[in-house]
Order: structure tokens, then sequence, then C-alpha cells
């Protein structure tokens, strides 16, 4: 879902930046004679990735900030050297947030807390009446002022800044993302009603990794950690993960 | 402006088509396995043609459809046959509105009222939930169930499809538009103070176009149409227009 | 030298789509104010990739279709977005063959019979002087009306649709395929002369799968299992499989 | 119908390069490791510049050659400097014939006999098997070896080089053609229809230039000419031209 | 020969930048997690824009200013919105200087002194080690700080940044520059080798623009205006200038 | 640091060229009606990749060698198709040095001697003025007729041909080059400071390959072979490589 949410970006922000939203009234392509609108995107998977190439098609000047060097070298290829690539220290991610229209959150760790890169002050130094998307919001937000809203309420203004900040960003346009759904799971669903759960283990040994309990035995490590003991499920096949 | 309204038109025809806008919940650029939005323009004019980038841009499939070849020809090299063309006979266009996620309606003709190539049934005949951005709105809209809406108030539902026809879109974009105007204007304003209105004249002879009356005589044809009288100014230099 | 038949695919297709030919009479490219031929591809890999390139290059409108979303997650990226990709499903295939100028059949897997996805039905239902390629024919054709041709009799018309069924298509440009399979069996030829056969298994441990029999003994599996017998061969390194 | 012509020139060329059709056996896309075919294109005008990128479009190396400089500058800003432009000299003809693949001749220069750049002496200094497209062949061929052929029977083989001189090529994709000419030649037909003759040349003076007879006096100059008599006929508005 | 020029622009600032040659150590594409360099190029008309290509196709992060908005317009389309325009105010570049690696002087006035649109302070303000190449030099120069130079000895360091200030820059590439002047010239020497002064003027009135003296009358206006007399010359043809 | 490499080539290439520096005097793009510089890079890894990308922006032609199909493949996928790729055979080497402006010498065999690809003969064989980057030179060179320069004298003469053979080219543009060196080594630095040297080795085993000792004992089977002598340190972790 991380392209849907990646390659609408550009269309919630580009809204956000009108006046009638309170934004700062930059048209993001700009027009010629009038610079165009900045925007930084922090982090480079497939997030990122995706919203680095539709802000880019929309015309808008990109910086994408990573710490994994190999992830912007391949932005980098990918986009043949059209965006700018940093390194995402503090020290860049203070000195660029003052300069940018949009500052897109776009770090994500599967199963862990994001990280909050963008400090409560580094967002006091950004222009007022630019825009933060903060996509990381589902692992908790990568910004330190920002807090989960709705689809249907889905900004708020702090710090002078317009915060962005819904969880699940992609069910706004539920046709593309139903059928995407749809597509990345049904193969597997198939697969599962032919073979039964352990037959489908022998051939996708992850899905053991969606495994709570098995036979009365507790299978999840992490629910295990959680609840102070051991797992003692055994799995078949599930040991290939 | 026509360019403003044009790089804009994928930011609003994408918030349009969200569900929680009422629209189909179609992503434009669709993703890998889901097809992608698609965009038929009626009018390969400025306003067309920054329009046709944009979608692109932004990765939709896109039709641009005019009745002067030389115009399609021109679309078709600058974006490198990236866009269908097509001529906007009644036969294309309904053929055409019936499988398209976004209409745009870029007619331009100055001074004169659009042409109404979209009609009633038409529109009709459009999948619910599509949207139409009427530009031409400005010279009476070139779609029959469009009337002229506003910045805070942009849409209605017309026979299940979305109209936005607000006349000053550009206005949305207040900075970007404000430095645009600034820089088309302030040459000819500057050369006004130094020369004086008879002065600038003799340079940029369209000027006259402007003029209304002159030393008490009428001087603009239209308005003295419009009277039923003659031009009676004799404005100097303005003949060489 | 499925990158061969890929590149080659809209020069066939550009000229039996030719009246003189029996086709449909359209240009791939189109020309401003005239659409563009639509172009469907079937299969996503090496051969479709290169099919989708050259055909995106010529100026055509391209969908691919396959049922790995990864592999249509790597031409979306490879062709920037400028195709259309879709789901391979039967629903999918009836309803975009009907609208198609070439139908391409790139469906690869090896060792395996290519399995018939587009029935009579669907080849029934496209447009009379349409275009089938089926690559697929290789390994039986992924079409139900499709059956093998030659270079020098390579079409027949079934259903009112043209099918080029030739196997070994990259034989037609015969200079660049012998330059292409030289360059791809050299280095191992070589390796085979200076190593002696056990030697170069050492090293490519892969060449084991070519060993039909080793010192009087079945090596090959499929072999053994069409003649009702067991491998009985112990190959040196081969195991390394 | 350049245009049309322009963007067949390599479904042509590809097929003639196939061995089956006597030709070297060139890939024109080449493929990793074996190098692309060469194209020269002689004439820079709106035959040259479809069929230069098409040729592009579908992988291969190209050259223009014209002796109009800002044309040559034209081609390299459309085509953002991805093709070689050079001086249609004498010197440099010689010098890339004996290295292309294909030449294509693309001299435009209306109501004139194509000057033959191409001397025999050239063609036989090229590669056998190699292409020749002689599209001026309308007005004689700029190639000393060409004479016309029909689409029936389009080639000829002259000094071991594959000829194809086919006066009317765009009417082999009869259904683009066909749509083409009607989007060109509607309008003036309609206006024809609701104004009359003398009506339209009031809007459209360029009519005048197609007209022989007016009142029973020569208005066509070249006629006159070759009747070695004067223009007698006096058409209103025709003098705009 | 100002394509030449601007073409050579990123070679000639990409070497100066080198730390070797006393410039900032910028490598102009930058790398993977480190900035590109930036470049400002200070007119948009044939130098300016081949510059902004040759910048842009190495990978630098480049703006045009120019105050004339239709040249920008040409740009931004010609390079498909990659590049950011901007007005040349004085407000404009002097904010845009500090933080610039190489700054481009290509403005073009024929005949006219090129305008000091550089003061001495804005130099003072750009980065050391930066570059800024005055092609304007010819014209007088656009910096405050550039004289001349030469391309045994092109650079001397004003204020702390390299000025390259060589009035004939693309002698340095003598080969193509020859070969581009001959191709530009050489249809003109024939043409006057072939119809003597006269008849030239008949079919190329620009040549007049390039006579002095006719049978002893003084005919340029320019000169004329420096000695405080009258043109007296008759040219035949001449007036059609 | 090939990528520096990579990318500074046609910045060097480009003023070796001029006439000033003894080159050939060519425009690497040419300009329209002359022909554009040509470029042979030998070795498509990471420093021939970044080359290539960097001579095609710049407006070169541009022909890739390898021996490894896969990456001629890769570079034909990255580029669209824009390079001429080629096997770098003997055959080959020779035929096309003939007729090149720049040959960059890009073969990279960490911890080998670099193949000496190109003779002496191939050299003699190139025309005067033309330009030879041999990066290999850091292992040797793959040039029978390069030896190292250094970055203050950098280039000299050889069969009429300039070489440039600087074993630390990168360090010319110290200010990127540091940049990029920090953001590769700064995350292993840290983590080496936080869990010292063995608690690193169990999340990084490839550290080990650095260990020349361990607790008195030969870690570095290159360095043991040199002594002929065996490898005796047992290091936690380090067999995970």
């Amino acid at each position: 879902m991380s392209e849907v949410a990646g390659r609408l970006a550009p269309i919630i922000a580009g809204q956000l930046l009108m006046n009638t939203n309170g934004g700062r009234g930059t048209l993001l392509s700009g027009i010629p004679g009038v610079t165009r609108g900045s925007v930084v995107i922090v982090g480079a998977g497939v997030l990122g990735k995706n919203a680095a190439r539709a802000f880019l098609g929309i015309g808008a000047q990109v910086i994408v900030m990573d710490n994994d060097i190999r992830k912007l070298g391949c932005i980098d290829e990918l986009l043949n050297g059209r965006v700018t690539t940093m390194m995402a220290t503090r020290h860049n991610l203070e000195r660029i947030s003052k300069f940018t229209d949009v500052l897109v959150g776009a770090i994500q760790m599967p199963g862990r807390r994001a990280e909050q890169l963008i400090t409560r002050e580094m967002v006091r130094g950004m222009r007022p009446g630019s825009v933060i998307l903060d996509f990381s919001i589902d692992d908790g937000g990568c910004t330190e002022t920002s807090r989960p809203t709705t689809l249907s309420d889905p900004v708020y203004v702090a710090e002078e800044v317009i915060h962005y900040c819904v969880p699940n960003t992609p069910s706004a346009v539920a046709r593309t993302t139903s059928y995407g759904l749809t597509n990345a799971l049904l193969p597997f669903l198939i697969a599962l009603g032919e073979s039964g759960m352990l037959g489908i283990l022998k051939h996708e040994p992850g899905f053991a990794n969606g495994i709570n309990l098995y036979q009365g035995n507790l299978a999840h490590p992490e629910i295990a950690a959680a609840l102070g003991r051991e797992v003692t499920a055994n799995i078949p096949y599930g040991d290939a993960v």
C-alpha cells in the first residue's frame, strides 16, 4: 500500500498548499519565471521512491533523504539523477527544512516505532503555511508534532505548519486500493484454499510468521516475549523462514 | 494564467476522485497491476498543453482533443508522442467520454463564448463519480451541465458526475499567481510610468486595444458596437496593431 | 533469445497490420489527430519487457499483463510508468482483447507447456484484421487458436485474426542472433575446452542439468521419469545445483 | 502524409533487413553485447523528423543529414541531442553510406524534382543486404538507382542493396491515413460547402493556388507557363496569398 | 557560435571547480547522498539554452534567469520543466548568487553593451571557490568584476571567486567550431560567388546590414552615427531588411 | 569512489580534447550539423555505468564494452537503450579504437591486476589528439601505454594520444568525495565504537576480511599465502562471510 500513499502524496500536498486550505499558495510545478515548489522526502523506501517519482512528475524540486546510501543510489539510478539525495542527518534536516514547501515523512521500519527525526524545533523553523505529510504515523510518526488524524478530518495546524497524519491514506482511493490488495492477496488465498494451512507452509514458509497459536501452543515470538513466556509450538516447515 | 490552471488540474482532479469527496476512488497513476486513470482534455491551447504535461507527469493516461490539427501536432512533438491526440468531433467525444475518469474543458477562444461541445447526454453517459473540470467557465463553459462555482464552494454533482467550475482557479495558489502576474505586467507598468500613455503606444501599440475612451471619444470597437455607435477616437500609433 | 523476439515484435506486428497483408490498416504510432494502435502483451518476463519497451518506443499504447505483481512492478519502474499494467485474469483478458490491435503471447515457463490463457472465444471477440503474435508457440502456444508456422510461411488467419506463430523467430535476424548466441556461449565453450567436463562442473554446476547419461548411468531426472526408471548416475559436483 | 511515411519507415526497414527478405539479418535495436543498426536519413523535413523519432524509438543509431542547419537544429532540440546531425555534402554522404544498414531518402521539395544526392557509386559502396527506402520517389527519387515500385511488389535489388521505392506508402495503413486525410480536409470542405468558392477565398486565400481556370480565364501560373501563355484570370482575394 | 560556448560551459566550469584549480571541490552531478552542484544561468537566449541543457545533462541543478518570460517559457518547454526559471531581478540575483557553485553570464544583446547585472557586491557574497563564466565578455561583460582573459591564461580570482572571461571560447574546440562556421557560411559564400554582391542582396537582403560603404557612400547607420554623419548610400534591395 | 571518477570523466575528457591542451579540438556534444564526439568505455561496472550516464548526458555518442553480458544488459536497461553495448573482444577493441575521440579504461577487478586489454598497437591506431583516461591505473592500468601520473601533472602523450592516468582522481573534487566517504564509513565507525571489534563482527561479518592478525595468529588468507603460511586465527563470527 506504500505505493498508493507515495503516489497520492503530490495530490494531497498540492491541495493543502492552496490558500483556500490555509497553505502558502504555492504551485508545485511553478510556472515560467516563478520558482517551483520544493519537497523533502525523508525515507527512501517504497513509499519514498513512489513519492519522489510522483512529485518529480508533477514538476516539483525534490530532495530525498535517508541514512542508507544504497537506497539513495537506487533512487538516483531509477530517476536518472533528477532528484537530489542526502543523508538524513540532524544537520541536514535542520538546514533543509527551513526552505521546503512540503515535507514528507516516509520512514518505514516494519514492526518498529518510527524514529522522530523531525523535531518540534525544526517544524518551528519551517515557513508558515508549509505542509507536513507524516505517512509514518502508522508506526507512531516521524515528526515530534504529529498525531493521528482521520480521512474525514485529516489536517491540523501546529507551529504554523499544516499537518496531514492520516494512518490509512490509501483507503481514500478505495477502488485502486481494493484491486491492489486483491491482486496481492488472491494468489495466497487460492493457495490456502487448495492446500490447507500446513500445505501452504510448505511452499510459502513466510506464512508461519502470521501464526499466533498452533495446537494450543504459543507460536509467535513477539507475543510470547510480550507475555514473558517462551515459544512452545513446533510448526512444520516454519523454521525455513 | 492558463499555465497555472493547467498545472493545477491533476491536483484538483486527483483530490475530487477520492472516495471522501464522492469520487470514483481512482488513483490517477494506478499501481502495478491496477490500471491508470484516464483523462480527456478538450482543447489543445496553452491550458490544455500544460494540463496534458501535468497529468502525464503524474502517471495518468491522457487523450487530448481539438479541432486544429496543428495544435495537436505541437502537443505530439512537445510530449514526444506520449499522449493520444484526436479530433474533437461529436462522434469521438461521445465514444471517449464513456470511459474517462476525468474530463477537462480547456477550450479557449478569447472574447467569444466557449462552444458547448460536451452535451448533457454525454455527461449522463459518463461513469458515476467521475470528474469534470470546466476551465472554460470564464467564457461560459464548454459543458452543457456546468455553471460557475466559487473557490469556497467549488463543486456540485450533476448527472452523478462531480463538476468543478471555478472561474478564477489560479487564485487558489495566490503566491505563484501573484509573482506570475507581476512578472508579466511589471515591464509594461515600468514602461508606462517612464513613457506616459502615448509614449508607450509607440513601442507597444497593442496597448491601444485596452483604451475605451480617448479625449472624450469612443475608442473601443466592441464597446462601440455594443452601444450601436461608431469609433470616433483617433489614437496615435494605435493603428499599428 | 527472448530479447531478440521481443524487440522484433513491433516490426512484425506493424507489417502485418498493413492492408497489403490483410491487416486493419493501423499505424502503431498514430499521427496527430488519429489515435495510436493499442498493444496487449501477455507475460512480463524478458520477452514481454523487451516487447513493451520496443512498442512504446515506436509510439503505441501498451498494456502488459501478468499474474506476478513483482514483474509488473519491475516493468512499471523500468518504463517509468509509461505502460498500463494489469493482472492477467480471465475477466481482464476478455475485456481488453476486444479493443486491441495487437496481442503478443509472451508467456515463458521454461520446461512447461504454456497455459492457454487466450481462448478461441476471446480471439473471436477481437476486431477483424487485428494481429496475434504467439511467441509462446515454442512451449505449445498460449492461444487456443495458435499452431506452429514457419519463417517462410509465417501467418494464417483464424477467426478473422492474423496469427503469427513462428517457433524460432530470432533466426529471422540471423546476424544479430548469431553474435548474441556466440557472446552468451563462448565463455562456457572456452571454459569447457580448458577444464574438461568434470572440471567445468566444479565452477558451473548448472552444466550437470544438461547431462543425460554419465558413465552408462541415467543422469537426467525427467528422462528417467519418462522412461519409468530411476536416476542412477552420480555426477561429481552436480548436487550443488 | 509525410508523418505516416516517416513513422512507417522503421517497420518497413526492419522487415527488409530480415534474412528471409534477403537483408543483412540485423536487428535495428541490437541486443546487449551486439551493436545496434545504423540509419542515415537524408532530409530533415517533416518526413525526416518523423522517421528520426521512430527509428530512435525502436532503438537504432540515427544520423540525420540536410543542407539547412536550421532544420538540423530543430531536430536536435526536438530529440534532445539523441541523433547525430550532419550536412548533406557529397563528402559526408560517401563516407557515411559505407557503414549504414538503412538509408532513408526523405528529401522533399514541393513541386520540384528531388536532387539525386545518392549516386550509383555510393550505393555500390554500401554493404550487401542493406536497405534503401527512397520516399522522394514521388518527386523522382533522390537515389540514382531508384525507380518506382508498387505496394504489391515493393522491392528490388540493385548493386546488392534492397530498394523500396513505393510512391504512395501511406496507403499501406489505409485506416490511419484515411482518418488523417479526413481530419486535414474536412474543415475546408465544410467551409467550402458553407461559403461557396468565392466565400472561402476570403478566409483561406491559399485556395486560390488550386484554381486552374476562373470564368474561362487561365488562373494557374505554372500551367500558364507550361502552355506558353499568360495568366489572365483575376480571382478576388487571391492576391492575398 | 553561442551553441558551442553553451555546450562547453559544464566542461569548463566542472574543471575550474576542482581543488587543483582552486575551486570548491564540488562534483556538479553530486553522488548518491551528496548534493548536486547548483548552476545559475543569466540569459535565456541560444547560449543560455544550450548551457542549461548541457548542465542538466551532466546532472547539475539548474536555474535560468531572464527578464523575457517568453524565453523562460521556451526553455521550460524544451527541457520539460526540469530547470527552475526566474526573472532576472536584482532581488532574485542577490538571493540566488549566494548559494550557487557556478554562475554563467549568458546575456546576448547583439550590437549593444551587455548590462552589468551582476554587481561586485553580489560577487563578494558568493562562496569562496565558486566559479563565474562570463560569456558576455564579448559585449563588455555582464559582471562588474569581469575583464577579458585569453585561452592561454583564461582565469583570475576576484573577491575569492574564479573568473573565466575568454572572449572567443569556441576556438578552444577548433575542429567542431570550424566545421560549424563552414556549415553556416558556405551556402552564403557559394551564393555570393554565383550571384555577385547585388545578386545576393535580392534573395538575402540581410546581407545589406554588413555593408559599410557602397559606391563611396556611407551605408551603415551605426558607423554613420558614430561619425556624426548621415547614411547616404542607396543600396538596392537593402530596404527589404 | 568509482561513482565520482565515472561522473568526472566527461569533464576531464572534454577539457583534454581542447586544442589548448593538445587535443583534437572536438566538442563532445557536437552542434547541429557537426557530428558528436564518440566515447568508448571499457568496463561496465560501477565506474563504467556512471561514466556512460555522464557522457550520454553531455551529448556524446557512447559505446560500452565488457565481457559480461549481464552487466551490458543492466546498462542497456538503465540507459534505456541509448548506448551501444559490445563484447570487449580483441577484434572489437581494434576496430572501435580507430574511430573514437575518448577511450575510458574502467576495468575493475578488486584485488587483481587489471588486464591490459588495450595494446600499444591499438593506441598507435588511434587518431592523433584523442584521449585515454585509464582509471584502472590503481590496479596497474588496462592500457599497455599507461603509467601513473599525479593530479598536479596529470597527462602525457604517447603514440600521439593524450593519456590521463591519475590513480586517485576523486580527490580532485575533495568536497564531494569527503562527504561521500563520510557517508559510507560513518555508520560503520559508529557501530565499531558502540560494539567493539568482536561486537561489530556479529552484525557485519564482512569486517573480518579486514583483520590481518587476531590474538597473534595470522587471519588474512592472502597475506598468509604470500608468506607461504597457513591461516591460524579463529575469528568469532568471521566464518559467516
